[in-house]
């Protein structure tokens, strides 16, 4: 059974506060041997990278095979299905209409000081995208990562992916195909990482890397953060749903098991203002359970970490779910504006009850790629400006420099950094010479 | 002697390739002391901080003066002189102006199909500013820090500044104050960093960590990053002087040791199409390392990792200068806007003769807080935008998800997702019901 909580109780608050700092994930200390594994692939480049997938995906390359041939892409992706191809097409121009509209605008002005000020935003070069192999493998994260940097303008992109055993998914080169990346490497773990952070003989190095993983890409990007740029390091997948007792049951746990099925360690959580609604919920739940092909996942994980929370009014709910800042938030309720107005922290937020989460992780247009375990609090999901970065502008003219020089001058030699002060008064005394 | 290169010697591919991989920092084993202190900070709070606090910075404190009292605050604001008082006020007024710009727009739109799209940004809710003491206590760093978080809408904003030996910085205290901080704990090194992101019994944990800080510092931000939000792990401080020969040498030489004054491992690196006029800057810092007050800092940055490279055309640096991808980048030539449509990388661009590089650090603007070693391939400096986040927000309509929640259903199922599936599927059959 998922957990009851109500507001009014007297154990509510150590209750809630319990289930916030619930640890889900038990992440293994796989930190040494991921230190080995970049270290070796640093040293020994392709030769490392050739022996580690021998080894963990027991596959056998050589340098002129670490990338799938253009023959090899094309004869995979002409195995699916018709429907399937077209689904994947619809999504990938969805998304890429949802984030050209995040392309950000340089700005240039003068202040009344006559300095020009300004940022423009530049693209970062080169970006690589893991997508993980087996269970994992989803096409629509291809498309979720590779069309924000294409948006974005990166002028080169890859992928890893690792087969084992060489089982490749046509789907995952058909989502690469659609968003513009020839160049895919059946490579994976710590060592594909590694590979792009560092480059190899055969691989050239990367500026910044995103997508899922498990726990030794996880690990491997936390350390090649700082060589190159890194998205999130995500952790399980999580939803709330708030929703008053003008929906459907079935509805609403169909909702919470498509976040349940992904993982045993995802977190859904339902909060109504009606208890009754609360315990519909749950049943259908278990009825939905019965059958559901992935319920030796879903259910271990709506039965230890799943939660419904009767709350007084919704204003309650807002605040609760705020303390949450869950990844997926839906808002199953008559005047959506007026809660969303009370939400401040939330990866992707589905209004009414006719828009299940599942339409965001393929086809609504936003990014699926979504801050898990709280951090909503302080970060937001993948975006176009995940791939660009901004150089700020400045212009001195000789007035503006005579204006406002002085203070620079005189707080840098508060700081005790004289060669900053002479470098103001250098130019401050040849206006004064003329 | 700074190195020497020329863009038109056989031996320079290689020089340039070992310049950029110049390991400038020679990182201290800290971590498994910091993480020890992470642990204890955790287990044992404000006991931990108040100990630790002793034995590092020789300063015995209680719970009740781990906070600068407001009297305190106000008796060393007093003491700051009306020079540096106007200088410091001139500046946030600037920075203020500048970020408040860079305030993001929320957007909504229905796209053809019907369906409701869009984001919303909200501020972090809590944020910490690491401030560093001794030597590399900046206030002009407070300003660069808060000032974007207060435009941002951070609402509740709080200062860690080690006190070694009870030492305070009057213009530390002021520059908090006119960034609207009244919150600032005299404790430093990783505990500060343990105790803004986990809390104690006397400090409230925030969500968002930012400021720069020693190794210990920096380590205690790797280590919460994911806990908490961080800002980047600065490096040593780096310029690149792009230069014609119509400058005066003084000046580039200056600007080029304003960096190099930072610190020992800092990078000063000159780029110009004349290898007289490099000859003639590099003699000008000599002349000024004679009497520089920080010659002992700067002339080991200059003489170890300072370089001139003379190259044939402005293209060619330009070229350079995006490897590079220094933090700092200024633009000495006539035509500045042809040579700044060339740059791809830079963390701050200063254009022109008359624009110092010191104007950025302190009254330009533009924030301070830049990309270091070579991470402006893929990232910015600190802005509004690190104090907020964004969340998606979609909203389907019967007739839109008629429309595109067939192709969702598809992808669900190639993906092994049936509760995905079903959640649209359930809502599908109704509309065909009725």
């Amino acid at each position: 059974m998922p957990q009851f909580l109500d507001s009014r109780d007297a154990d509510f608050d150590a209750r809630f506060a319990a289930l916030l700092n619930m640890k889900r994930e038990d992440a293994p200390e796989v930190d040494d041997i991921v230190a080995g594994i970049i270290a070796d692939v640093r040293d020994r480049g392709d030769a490392a990278v050739i022996e580690l997938t021998e080894k963990f995906d027991r596959l056998t390359l050589t340098p002129d095979t670490l990338a799938f041939s253009p023959q090899e892409i094309d004869a995979a992706i002409a195995t699916v299905p018709a429907a399937e191809r077209d689904a994947l097409e619809l999504a990938a121009e969805r998304i890429r209409a949802y984030h050209v509209r995040q392309r950000p605008e340089d700005a240039r002005w003068t202040d009344p000081e006559g300095v020009e000020l300004g940022w423009r935003w530049t693209a970062v070069g080169a970006a690589g995208l893991y997508v993980p192999g087996g269970l994992a493998s989803y096409p629509s994260s291809v498309l979720m990562n590779a069309i924000p940097a294409q948006v974005a303008g990166v002028e080169r992109l890859v992928i890893c992916a690792p087969t084992p055993d060489g089982t490749a998914n046509p789907l995952v080169l058909l989502a690469a195909k659609l968003s513009g990346i020839d160049t895919i490497y059946r490579i994976g773990g710590a060592q594909a990482v590694a590979a792009m952070a560092y480059g190899t003989e055969t691989i050239a190095p990367v500026d910044k890397i995103t997508g899922p993983g498990n726990a030794f890409v996880a690990a491997a990007k936390r350390r090649v953060f700082g060589k190159v740029g890194i998205d999130m390091i995500a952790g399980p997948s999580e939803i709330l749903v708030i929703a008053d007792a003008e929906n459907d049951p079935d509805w609403v746990a169909l909702d919470l098991l498509s976040q349940a099925e992904h993982d045993e360690v995802a977190q859904s959580i339902l909060i109504t203002d009606d208890a009754a609604f609360g315990e519909a919920v749950a049943r259908a739940v278990e009825a939905r359970l019965e059958t559901l092909e992935r319920r030796h996942i879903a259910g271990p994980s709506w039965r230890d970490y799943g939660a419904v929370i009767t709350v007084r009014d919704l204003t309650e709910a807002a605040e609760f779910s705020n303390r949450v800042a869950p990844e997926h938030l839906e808002l199953c309720v008559a005047d959506t504006e007026a809660l969303l107005g009370k939400i401040t922290h939330a990866g992707a937020i589905f209004l009414g009850q006719w828009t299940p989460e599942a339409i965001g992780d393929y086809i609504g247009g936003p990014n699926h790629v979504l801050p898990t375990a709280r951090s909503a609090r302080f970060s937001s999901g993948l975006s176009v400006l995940d791939f660009m970065k901004r150089s700020t502008l400045a212009q001195m003219t000789p007035a503006a420099l005579r204006a406002i020089g002085p203070a620079a001058e005189t707080l840098a030699i508060s700081e005790s950094l004289e060669a900053h002060g002479l470098s103001v008064r250098a130019r401050l005394d040849r206006l004064n010479r003329e």
